[in-house]
């Protein structure tokens, strides 16, 4: 299962980290995007950019997500693209997370998890994204094929955005806010795969952005492993993190997108590998300090 | 704007219909489909099926929606046909209806729309239809391209599966179910951008399998535009169907898939243009006569 294996290459990095390739042209230096802008156009200066990450960082981090939007806004060239990144990433042994959102119902929910999930997928990741707002009928097709393939989904639940409460928050009959309810199916949705490791191929995504409410979230599904979204640019904090993890300092995973992708505008230099790399351990140090912090068994 | 056009269209056609390309493989005959797929494989058995459907009901259909799902289903050959699609229906002059269900926070929902709306989006639609689990900053980055292009949405409120009620038909704090607070909502969103005919380039998904929830939020949602699926195939009826419309008979779009691209199979023919022709007729007198009926004007 894709999950157990996302659990061990974490403990093997000693790095609960996800590099988010949220990849723009524009976070491409100038002077490496411009051969490849010329022989490729632009997927082709973000698809070498991408993969110069994942190489360089290899040894650093064990997962990575995939944002499908800021592929989709290059069109074909940059879905392709999409396609290379996530295959180069599974190449390299990273656990790829695809974070296109996808949600649909019934026949159509188990078209978009054959594209992603399923054995013959085209467009195969470990991990996707999916929407619950249209309720069971378009999750449990994705967990079927998760049942049947080993990979898992992570379902939104609290999101790290600002206006995330305008409906997750919502307080609903019975007097629990509309979060807990999804987040309450999410583990029902996942309660008959639950790996090795002890988590669940259906995953949440919970925003780090919140840590209270995932802090409860994390009492109360402690077989779901969190996607948690929102440190570094979005301005989560490693202490914040903390209580989305369980109390060996597991169950979770952080993506971090820009604060990575983007390390070398801020440090001024060309080198975004390097400057990638220094990021990424200062974030390792982060987290590993926060998840040694009291009531911590390690 | 796209929805003044919408509308414009459907009277010119007398026809409040939207073709549902949800196209497999398996629905394309297999006559018809042999050379397409010895020459290009299945996206191209795909395309053509599509392109010969396109040109055979323009005289009697305004719209095509367009579900996403299925074209990722096939990978990179799906998404150019997607693509294809899309452009050629807009060619044909139809109003073309991208349904995907993006939703993202912030800087990604603007990369989808970037995508699909922007002026110069790679993969341009006259609409999109939109998830809004997370909140404003998930759809309104798409309402400013509406703004600037006169494209528009539809945000999913009340969706036509079985399980839509699982978290849309909660009841919150004030006594009103999730979906009539994400009606409202849309309303907001939309509020600034009511076209000449009296609606919103921001509309809503309202499931034609609930009628009373639809004629509900009908009345609380006068300048909103509602996309009806669920008639045919998914089991609602045209009567049913008759309160999510206004009192002249406008207001809405039924979109209608199987029973339209599988209609050959029923009739037990190869001439599946044909075949459509004849069902769309008999949709279009059938969506007629019930908005003819009893309470309405015309």
């Amino acid at each position: 299962m894709q999950i157990d294996r996302l659990i061990r290459s974490i403990g093997a990095c000693g790095n609960p980290s996800a590099l988010g390739l949220d990849t723009r042209l524009e976070f491409v230096p100038e002077s490496f995007a411009r051969p490849h802008l010329e022989a490729g156009g632009p997927a082709e200066a973000v698809r070498a950019f991408n993969f110069a990450l994942l190489d360089g960082l290899k040894d650093l981090i064990p997962c990575v997500k995939v944002q499908a939007a800021y592929y989709e806004l290059m069109g074909l060239p940059g879905l392709a693209c999409m396609r290379d990144t996530v295959e180069e990433a599974r190449r390299l042994d990273y656990v790829v997370i695809l974070d296109a959102k996808r949600g649909d119902i019934g026949a159509t929910a188990s078209a978009y998890s054959g594209a992603y999930l399923a054995s013959d997928a085209p467009l195969a990741a470990d991990f996707l994204t999916v929407n619950p707002y249209l309720g069971s009928d378009g999750v449990v097709p994705f967990v079927d094929d998760c049942r049947t393939t080993g990979r898992g989904i992570f379902v939104l639940v609290k999101t790290s955005n600002p206006s995330s409460g305008e409906f997750q928050d919502l307080v609903t009959e019975g007097g629990e806010p509309l979060y807990q309810r999804v987040g309450a199916k999410a583990a029902e949705w996942g309660a008959f795969l639950v790996g090795t490791e002890g988590y669940s191929s259906v995953g949440a995504v919970v925003g780090a952005t919140y840590p209270e409410q995932g802090a409860l979230l994390r009492r109360r599904m402690p077989h779901t492993f969190f996607l948690l979204p929102g440190y570094g640019a979005q301005g989560a904090s490693a202490e914040g993190l903390a209580g989305c993890f369980d109390a060996f300092g597991g169950g979770a995973v952080v993506a971090a997108s820009r604060s990575l992708i983007c390390a070398h505008k801020k440090a001024g230099t060309d080198d975004f590998v390097s400057a990638a790399r220094d990021e990424a351990l200062r974030m390792r140090d982060e987290l590993k300090r926060a998840l040694a912090g009291p009531g911590r068994l390690s």
